[in-house]
């Protein structure tokens, strides 16, 4: 595809007016909005409002202005991105707090069962979590390969714990075939939606959830390190107990009584208080889902994605090797290619203002995000990779060296 | 004191320059800055810097601006305030989960002892994520009146879980001895720094304390809900485990791999990714401290508490009883006052632009923040407090009806 055809794409794309609710510099094409999303415009703003009833309001503003309830109204816009009910939906704490608070609710639900079943090579972080919780409370974390999680599921299995989209190759799991084999050896599941939520539709309640968590920051475009979500089922909520408890969490948060009493429904969920600046962001990337079909921003997103597998195909030839799942339907919005200096050929790429990101031992990962990439920009990617390669600019000192990251 | 004379102790007091850095609202005396800080007119700059670096860096700005080094460059800022090294320290979640962690860290330390000792009446959420914990591995939380609880730790104790400043009363715990206690019997100390740290000198590695956790938003004045932060003496920091395992706890977070391999230090201490944002607000909250002796700013909070409960009791004589402890060495930066309708005079005196608040059944709280309460404001409080219950002006409906919070 042309560079003028991928504009003519652009021309006539419904979702196109989105981009202009972000903020994205000029000469920079942005493929890694999965791991931190582009800042809305409405951010400012937001901010300097909710400093400014800080300011002039100081305490009252917890109820002046509502910031007791934000975790629930926020939360609530996820509810058509990812198909459930306002009230089953949460803004809280950091994702792998989240993963261990509704893993240890999941595990504690079923006491005579020893065994969580993830998948080996998943986020690193659900990993260390689930092992976390293992260790303390002396159960056994079973990661064997995705092929393998279906059989892995028996009787003596109390949670499942799964990345629905897989954050290297992005590999989609089917989540209702999953949560049906856990239901069937009565095993609870926890779906992590990093990599899904915000990009492809999702239709939790529909496909029969148990529990989730979600990170603000990546395709829900709420700023470094944004608050998480919880996702638990309206039917589960009065049975499970939050581990983390805190007074955020309680029936009557400002009683101060001793006694612990969970408060109703999908707010036991909370812990501490949670940083009012942080939601504020997350809300305004929330709000620039306002109005968004998710089945226009999946149906961009393949098209976004295998637009760039078959121009990088094309223009680059055996010199990348996809590491994707070749069906569109079977991925979530990121592809990565191998190349065997991936590394090197990223930071040259990323020199040029093509901006992913590179997962070990050799995968450039390459995220679409559908508010705000362009056809042209995948287009031009794919020649800019083209052209690196082509001229083996990657083979450079500089291009090699990679920065410590403390 | 005549109010002339508050005004001239306010001209020669050596911490004056210090309210120039904070927003305070004009015609308000805020007397909450315990419960929520006031504005660094530092933070609204900050807040939008970091978002510029968002929006033009991207996901570049991790390294570019040292986002990934923020919790430990942004805690070392406490080491003065708190008597602390900054390597015993890190910025992290809420201060539950932060309390939580360490509090699991220590049980699992002495895994054959069975319980925690803790003090009734203590500030619910402690109460609250201790009697989780203990539930989660059935231990015992075992909560006694503040003067039993030394009695109450013996052989069988793994940990004590204390507040240094009661949220109540403002009665302060002798760490030093305290530690000492727990030590004898081989237990550990967690203390929740909530309501001293930024008020009181603390001296955290010289009384031996072990593990503490404290709060962002009170006197550090880092924002509505702004992270916590903890504390673990260096001499722990190899033995104890981080049951919250998390990529920003990993030894190479970047590195991907599937086994948890604890950061050296005080980092293993981190969990999930944490916002950028709310850490940036912190920050500018804790340099309002910059260049400032926590002796004069302890010197300071004693002499604007006991002014206040001199005039307090000069001025209303027996309408009100002092519920705090009368020696001021013995108390934090606040003061109560109990009155049998002290929820409708707190609701007059905040329609007065008096701030302060209200805790069950009858204690009207009072806290004094020395680097931007001035003498002026805690006579002109008094005064004000006199006046309204001479009036009885708080014997109307509307001062009566209490809000609900949900």
């Amino acid at each position: 595809m042309t560079l003028d055809e991928a504009q003519q794409l652009d021309a006539s794309d419904p979702l196109a007016f989105a981009r202009a609710q972000f903020q994205v510099p000029e000469g920079v094409i942005y493929l890694d909005g999965n791991s931190l999303g582009a800042l809305p415009k409405a951010a400012p703003d937001a901010l300097a409002q909710t400093q400014r009833q800080w300011a002039e309001d100081l305490i009252g503003s917890w109820n002046k202005h509502g910031w007791i309830d934000w975790p629930t109204r926020i939360a609530a816009k996820l509810s058509p991105i990812v198909g459930a009910k306002p009230s089953e939906l949460l803004i809280a704490d950091s994702t792998t707090v989240c993963l261990f608070k509704l893993l240890a609710a999941a595990v504690r639900a079923r006491p005579d069962r020893r065994k969580i079943i993830t998948q080996e090579a998943s986020f690193p972080t659900d990993l260390y979590a689930a092992q976390g919780l293992c260790d303390m409370l002396g159960l056994q974390l079973e990661a064997v390969p995705a092929e393998a999680v279906l059989a892995a599921i028996d009787g003596d299995t109390a949670a499942v714990s799964l990345t629905h989209v897989d954050y290297k190759s992005a590999a989609i799991y089917d989540t209702r075939r999953i949560n049906e084999a856990a239901h069937a050896a009565d095993a609870l599941v926890v779906w992590d939606l990093c990599h899904s939520a915000g990009a492809i539709g999702l239709d939790l309640d529909g496909t029969g959830c148990d529990l989730a968590v979600g990170c603000g920051y990546k395709y829900l475009n709420g700023g470094p390190g944004a608050p998480a979500f919880i996702y638990v089922a309206e039917a589960l909520q009065e049975e499970l107990i939050n581990p983390l408890q805190g007074w955020m969490g309680h029936a009557e948060p400002f009683a101060f009584v001793d006694e612990y009493q969970p408060a109703d429904g999908i707010l036991k969920f909370l812990t501490g208080t949670p940083s009012i600046l942080a939601m504020a962001a997350l809300d305004t990337g929330l709000g620039t889902f306002d109005g968004i079909a998710m089945a226009d921003v999946e149906a961009k997103s393949r098209k976004l994605s295998q637009l760039f597998v078959d121009e990088v195909e094309a223009r680059c030839g055996n010199e990348v090797q996809l590491a994707s799942p070749r069906d569109p339907a079977q991925r979530g919005s990121h592809v990565v290619f191998a190349h065997p200096e991936g590394y090197a050929v990223m930071q040259a790429l990323i020199a040029r203002g093509v901006i992913g990101d590179f997962r070990a031992p050799d995968l450039m990962r390459f995220g679409f995000t559908p508010l705000y990439t362009r056809y042209a920009d995948v287009v031009r990617a794919a020649e800019i990779l083209a052209d690196i390669l082509s001229s083996r600019e990657w083979d450079q000192a500089r291009f090699k060296t990679r920065a410590k990251v403390t």
